[in-house]
């Protein structure tokens, strides 16, 4: 079977898994934390070379405070959990300002954990225009952009699946993503099961790549 | 009903349609000029302002020379097509490179035909890094990008429909999609029936709009 190399993750749905169960909308983050080390432990069995989870986003940020904060402490606590993990580990976010925790400042240069091995990129206060106004620095004599984006060392993305029924990117790595094939699960993040994961490599080896062409 | 206001619009599968149909792949560009002025027509028909056509891209033009030309031509014979409708046309793409087509130049900016009205754009030679270089221009001192980008002329995409089946992006308008709910029609675009238009519009209707919030 066709393998992608890059599996982006979208786990969307939390608040709404928590509604849908008579909890507060906060409540619906830390449940999100075991399927995330789940999944990474099945794409390191079936050989998946790099996995990037959208952590929380720059427009999260507007939420109210106690949303704000849960979804902030279960990023926090994922990232501890990799790190437990054998993965070489990089976070990657805007660090300049306040919503970016101070306690995964030690994450932002991508360091090895246990004996290595699949690259995991965990976007954290991560914000789309952020990431594109570093082109401004970019060289004017060349035409390329992707090694001037603040995420650049985090590569192309084969695979994009997304969790809780929506069809969007919402401001995923847009240079990344261009040539993505995108899947969406239709239940909650929370609800997380190994057959979603493979019916999305299932899914993903019967497509044809073209980027582009 | 709520409407996008703006629909961009992936018309692809040409060449597997026309392969499906015995013919040969670059006759497969033709058959979709009918369906883009049909469907052009709907859209001003309920009420949708602005309607962006991915003509094709710097990545197409890699392909054989014989498709190049054929889709090359069907865009230039679809901008004269609308060029006579009531329409405020615009076609977007690198003019600065030989396989723009120099029939198009007049169209680079932005004109209204007969009563104006929709706001139709059509990306023609289009490049999604040759956008994304040019915020290598933008002020430094502002943290957006939108405005700098080689595409600024063109407003947020809500609906991007894409025929065909294939769930990606593919270049389109990286920064115009950050937030678009993306609608899949597994039909070939030459096989354009309005029901699709209309259930892709229904479908919308039903989506929650947050805009990454």
């Amino acid at each position: 079977m066709r393998l992608p190399n890059h599996i982006g993750i979208i786990p969307d749905g939390n608040r709404r898994w928590a509604v849908s169960k008579g909890m507060s909308k906060e409540e619906g983050y830390n449940p999100g934390i075991s399927p995330g080390l789940q999944l990474l432990r099945l794409c390191k069995q079936v050989g998946i070379k790099e996995v990037t989870y959208y952590g929380f986003t720059v427009d999260n940020t507007k939420r109210p405070k106690n949303q704000r904060l849960a979804f902030t402490d279960a990023c926090i606590k994922a990232v501890d959990v990799i790190s437990k993990e054998n993965a070489s580990l990089l976070v990657v976010g805007n660090t300049e300002s306040d919503m970016f925790p101070k306690e995964l400042l030690p994450y932002t240069k991508r360091k090895s954990f246990g004996d290595g091995g699949i690259k995991v990129n965990f976007l954290v206060n991560y914000g789309w225009e952020w990431d594109l106004n570093k082109i401004k620095e970019g060289e004017k004599s060349s035409k390329k952009v992707v090694s001037y984006i603040n995420s650049s060392y985090i590569s192309r993305v084969d695979l994009i699946i997304r969790w809780g029924g929506r069809r969007r990117l919402s401001g995923f790595l847009p240079v990344q993503s261009i040539y993505s094939d995108f899947y969406v699960v239709d239940d909650y993040w929370p609800d997380f099961k190994p057959e979603h994961f493979f019916d999305a490599l299932d899914w993903y080896s019967k497509q044809d790549i073209t980027l582009g062409g």
